[in-house]
């Protein structure tokens, strides 16, 4: 049975499903018949957007709510087969400024959920959103899914304790999850509102506005890039997979490029752009990972899922989509 | 300067200092000239007792109240120069039953304690009780503290986010954290009111009071039995001594001794004592990390501390303290 078939009937939760990676789930799983609720808070920093759901509003059920409402989530995720939770405080530099708040939405939550799914329906597949920013400084190449992690960041703490919670609660309850690191995420239906979540979509935005670029340090640090659809195609196989509880898999392109790069990417793509370059931040330097060479092999053997988009495609894919709707993500 | 002269006069703040080893901590300090200050919220589940500091009550300051205050930690944390953070949930086995006020009541009071540090006192030096349950499965022997952390329980998910959060305010703000991994702690003053906190003591009041020890399985998995004086010692050692902040130290014995020999101790100095045997039940077993050998010379070569009392004479020490007060711990 293809991923397609498999989701035929199927309901399916999506938390933080307004926001960039979410929607992008949503817009695949739709065709494939699957009956799609979204729960997101459009928390104003985050990546929340009805805009991002407009051409399948009519498909699928969308609840205004908070996935740290225990009342809605139970009710919620009773109806539920297959759960993605990508809701979440996103920023790891805001993480920093608001510790107990990325505690209270990426951990408490998170918890809170997987009692919710123990108690009330033990059968449901979980599927979380982590971040290659678990790991910290990069120790040995390639990164493999087995990297000691030492996170550099609060938000990388708590998402390395929320990939610990999903492990527990397979162990001991039996619990369907599994979850996927993301490297350096971009692409259509990306926020753009400000710096904090992810470059390559704000540098483009300063680009269609006109504005210069900045680059930190020379640009040399390397980065795995991989477009929003690639990733959303990874989360609707493992969705669809029987993966052992509990696994974790890396989701990334699988081959790195120089930061720098991506920005001469975009300026190419574009055929305009400024680019300026000053030196390192201390509070950024102290959170930087060093260069980073992604191994994906694990996810394509059990999934067969790879990824497709070349940054370069994936630049112009992303430049067509914002093009004509630049207004409503800014 | 030794341990003893370098706290004349200091500000210590001992949170969970009614329990056992704060307790144990803060008998240490009053003789070398302390000024010592409890705050406990007297949980009844916890360790928290008046009796463990009566011979002390007049030399110390107690507040009865709740770490996860911020404006008694306020209040408190601006006039400290060395923190004792003893304050937790500490068993393992209850925080899958509260796994939310597991979270409160370790992560969230940890990470809000650090940030009123940060803001209110960033010179104050942080000692953090941890425990080897952050490590979960033993894969190498010995046990060093670079072993990989991946928790069997969310008591262990949570104190091992509390590492990672002394090292972040270490890194990022030049927080003086350290943090100290108790293997398997046992001795006076150590509360004996349920099994869920650590076995020795509960054994020895089984025994008490004529009634038979359960051991699961035969009994031969390897532990690592510290006694509470010389955890103490360790604490009042490190919380004294320039180490780099966010380091880790293995607090144990540094040798281990059969489950089994542990309770032929018990019975062999209280010259009595039934034992009886059953299987794992499964929970348990879920949740057992195999052998332990832990090597502890890091904390030595650091600090000069290492463990003094050995299992028979530590067990002697306990029995001829809880004989003469066992109505006050029960």
């Amino acid at each position: 049975m293809t991923a397609s078939e498999s989701y035929r009937g199927k309901r399916v939760l999506i938390t933080g499903g307004l926001g960039f990676i979410g929607s992008n789930i949503a817009h695949q799983l739709v065709p494939m018949g699957a009956r799609v609720t979204i729960v997101d808070s459009l928390a104003p920093l985050y990546g929340g957007n009805f805009a991002n759901v407009e051409e399948i509003r009519s498909d699928i059920t969308i609840c205004s709510g908070d996935y740290r409402d225990p009342s809605l989530m139970t009710s919620l995720l009773r109806e539920t087969d297959v759960l993605f939770h990508m809701a979440a405080q996103v920023s790891y530099i805001d993480s920093a400024k608001i510790p107990l708040d990325d505690l209270d939405i990426n951990c408490k939550g998170t918890l809170q959920m997987l009692e919710i799914c123990r108690q009330h329906n033990p059968d449901v597949r979980v599927v979380f959103a982590s971040s290659r920013l678990v790991l910290g400084k990069v120790l040995t190449q390639p990164v493999r899914e087995d990297h000691p992690a030492e996170p550099l960041s609060l938000y990388g703490v708590h998402k390395l304790a929320c990939e610990e919670y999903l492990r527990f609660y397979a162990r001991t309850y039996g619990l369907k999850t599994v979850v996927l690191r993301i490297t350096n995420p971009y692409g259509e239906r990306q926020q753009l509102k400000h710096s904090k979540y992810t470059l390559p979509g704000w540098f483009m935005r300063l680009t269609m506005e006109g504005k210069p670029i900045t680059i930190f340090g020379d640009g040399s640090q390397l980065r795995d890039y991989v477009y929003g659809t690639d990733i959303a195609e990874a989360f609707v196989s493992v969705g669809a997979t029987q993966v052992p509880s509990g696994e974790i898999f890396n989701c990334g392109f699988g081959r790195s490029v120089p930061f720098r790069e991506m920005v001469e990417t975009i300026v190419e793509v574009l055929g305009r752009g400024e680019v300026k370059y000053m030196p390192w931040p201390a509070d950024y330097e102290r959170s930087e990972t060093g260069d980073v060479n992604f191994d994906v092999s694990k996810i394509r053997r059990t999934t067969g899922w790879f990824p497709a988009i070349s940054l370069k495609e994936g630049v112009k894919k992303m430049y067509d989509f914002f093009s004509s709707r630049l207004d409503r993500y800014i």
